[in-house]
């Protein structure tokens, strides 16, 4: 038998954290030496004035931001060159991405191609790119997230759509981690509700599943160090992390969404949002963020309501929730004291549950949850129906990077159950 | 009224935490760029064998480590000097802090004075020093510690005694943060078992102090953001940190004493270390901590039993804990319901005591754990008398830098008060 792991890493991003903590950008900016700046946002948090706010700050400072509002929500190979190709005709010592995970996302991307130039693929996740280390420092990144959902403002990882393959994908090396995330809950006051309930799905899941992911001690040893994935699985550290996220998405999400004006809701939601990046970020995520790619990637029609602009989307945290309750169903038996534990965390009625039915209760628990903040009744809403499992299910394959963190081998016989049961949830 | 402060700041190292993960320092050290680096350590841990396993795994990896192992436990100017010195004679692109926080915080200080040459009080904490901030980064530092204690392999922090004025003080700056911590439980596990409880009870007080300190949003706001300090005061993530610290602490310490074989509490203990090393290291220690300077700064005869080496000392750990029940005796009803929520995090029966009780409950919790680790009973065992009080005093008033910490304003009276407390605990 393979030796077993025994080393588990962390590792995070400064944070400032506060109400009107975008306030000190200007002094944060100079206190990395920056002198000129590329912000990269997109046009909605640009209407809404943020960053606006942040080039007026930086230029008391001594710092020249100039804005790039051309970021596309969920971003794309397309709109990734797009950036790149804005951004290599100046020349900057720094960048700031503002806004969701697209902007910040967009940002690492601008920032990596900028200072290692390469063909677009060169270092997209294998099998899809050829996945080629980064191979230096970066210049520094100020990440200034809008929505309380991401945690992108503390991983290595930026996500896109490669448009042709209609598939998601993405780029992850610790190279591409921000140098500072500048966290102000007050910038989220204005998300519209559905956004809102959207992105703290997310936080809820990245929780949820850095929390019930095969521990990094129940993983075989690299042969080599340097192989230990960013993705260690769940450790002490992530599960600390993860077990204060669950707690607060789960006691003030549905809070936010009611009331967008309550500003201990909002910042209690931008705190989980921030840990379960940590979390997420150290341990990794799996079944429902590997099923969210595809069933954002192959949508028709679609689109939400209440959600700000026009055009088929999936927005990413809903493509992860609906996924949710079936996925902890079916692999709650295989990891019951963890899942057990998680419901405890959510706040549901973990000592009345045996261990082997607490992936229904928490099923049961999310489920409730998805109602209350008026999602999508399960994948059929959203324009899917049984025939498209076998293509849901392949896309989901592909994602090997996160199915290696599930707490037990994903095949496809399991996808397809967990597809099925995720067509309807109430 | 002056406006609150409304942020707060978080940063930490890079960690790498598991038994045997020393096994992977030459792939570290690689992956930092180093080719040529000094390591500090002390005679004890260079004996322990540590020191040769770092420079053989990091020959496998092309990397050359060349050994000093002067570190002079509770290091002084004149300690400092010496390293210093010793570092200049060579190039090196990196350094390594290898046991306790004698070796980390002697580390640092190299890394500081031969990056950025400086007589040796520029840089040392005002008033003592000139207070000058460190002018730019440093090389790779990596912090390996070898006891559960100081958590110096997370802060920013470095101490010094100054021999001529008897006092106790430090740099601290973030760049002097090291660039990397592997942490590796087993490296304690020879310890012997009163440096085990003197490093363990200074984890607690880490823990218990940053917990209780004046919160970050009841202190005024700084007037310009770069004067905010890097001990911003107790604060939602580090609290995080200090509640699970207080929680292993108090579960693992005892039977780490007793039973310096077992590898569970060895491992336990080390992760609470580390966890009490991010807490304080961003919220900061108060009145423990400040009078634990003098208390050391002005021993007489004292050593303590089972302790390796020779000479007068009263170990860290030890200064720390002997002022610690009086301090929660007295801060308490300034701070009743953490205070409770602290000794609830100790395993103490929080709900049978009344919330201005909680710090006399406090008290006698850490009573019992002194008695339990044999700890000696007071002041007046290490060779103090009512006689010392007013010096002890005055020492402790200078470290205002720590005080300000504290849950309520300390002024000479308080500190007369708990220091006759501390004389004799039971």
């Amino acid at each position: 038998m393979a030796e077993m792991n025994r080393v588990f890493t962390m590792e995070t991003v400064p944070l400032k954290f506060g109400w009107g903590a975008l306030d000190e950008i200007g002094h944060d900016l100079a206190a990395l030496g920056l002198r000129r700046v590329l912000l990269l946002t997109d046009p909605g948090v640009a209407a809404a004035g943020h960053a606006e706010r942040v080039a007026e700050r930086a230029r008391t400072c001594g710092v020249e931001v100039v804005v790039w509002d051309g970021v596309r929500s969920e971003p794309t190979d397309a709109s990734w060159r797009e950036a790149i190709a804005f951004a290599r005709e100046g020349a900057w010592d720094g960048f700031i991405g503002l806004g969701g995970g697209s902007a910040i996302d967009t940002a690492k991307a601008v920032n990596l191609y900028t200072t290692h130039p390469a063909d677009l693929m060169a270092y997209i996740n294998r099998p899809l790119g050829d996945g080629r280390p980064v191979p230096g420092p970066l210049k520094p990144l100020v990440a200034i997230p809008t929505t309380a959902g991401t945690g992108s403002e503390t991983t290595s990882v930026a996500v896109l759509d490669l448009l042709e393959r209609k598939v998601k994908t993405g780029v992850s090396h610790r190279h591409l981690r921000p140098r500072l995330a500048v966290v102000d809950p007050q910038t989220t006051l204005t998300l519209p509700p559905a956004v809102t309930a959207s992105c703290g799905l997310d936080v809820l899941c990245h929780a949820l599943e850095s929390y019930t992911s095969l521990p990094y001690d129940r993983r075989p040893a690299p042969a080599d160090p340097a192989q230990r994935p960013a993705y260690v699985g769940a450790n002490p550290v992530s599960d600390l992390w993860a077990a204060e996220a669950i707690r607060l998405g789960a006691r003030w999400l549905a809070r936010a969404y009611h009331e967008p004006g309550d500003r201990e809701a909002r910042t209690r939601l931008m705190l989980a949002a921030t840990y379960a990046g940590m979390g997420f970020g150290n341990a990794g995520v799996h079944l429902p963020h590997a099923m969210s790619y595809p069933i954002a990637g192959l949508v028709r029609g679609f689109r939400p309501r209440g959600w700000p602009g026009e055009g088929p989307l999936v927005p990413h945290g809903i493509s992860v929730a609906l996924g949710t309750p079936a996925s902890f169903r079916h692999l709650g038996p295989h990891a019951p004291e963890r899942t057990r534990e998680a419901l405890r965390h959510l706040g549901g009625d973990a000592g009345a549950v045996a261990p082997e039915e607490a992936g229904a209760a928490l099923a049961e628990w999310m489920t409730a949850l998805l109602r209350e903040l008026e999602l999508p009744n399960g994948l059929a809403e959203v324009g899917y129906t049984a025939a498209d499992i076998p293509a849901l299910v392949e896309g989901t394959l592909a994602q090997q990077r996160l199915l290696v963190n599930a707490p037990v081998a994903v095949d496809a016989a399991l996808l397809e159950a967990v597809f099925r049961d995720s067509l309807r949830l109430w």
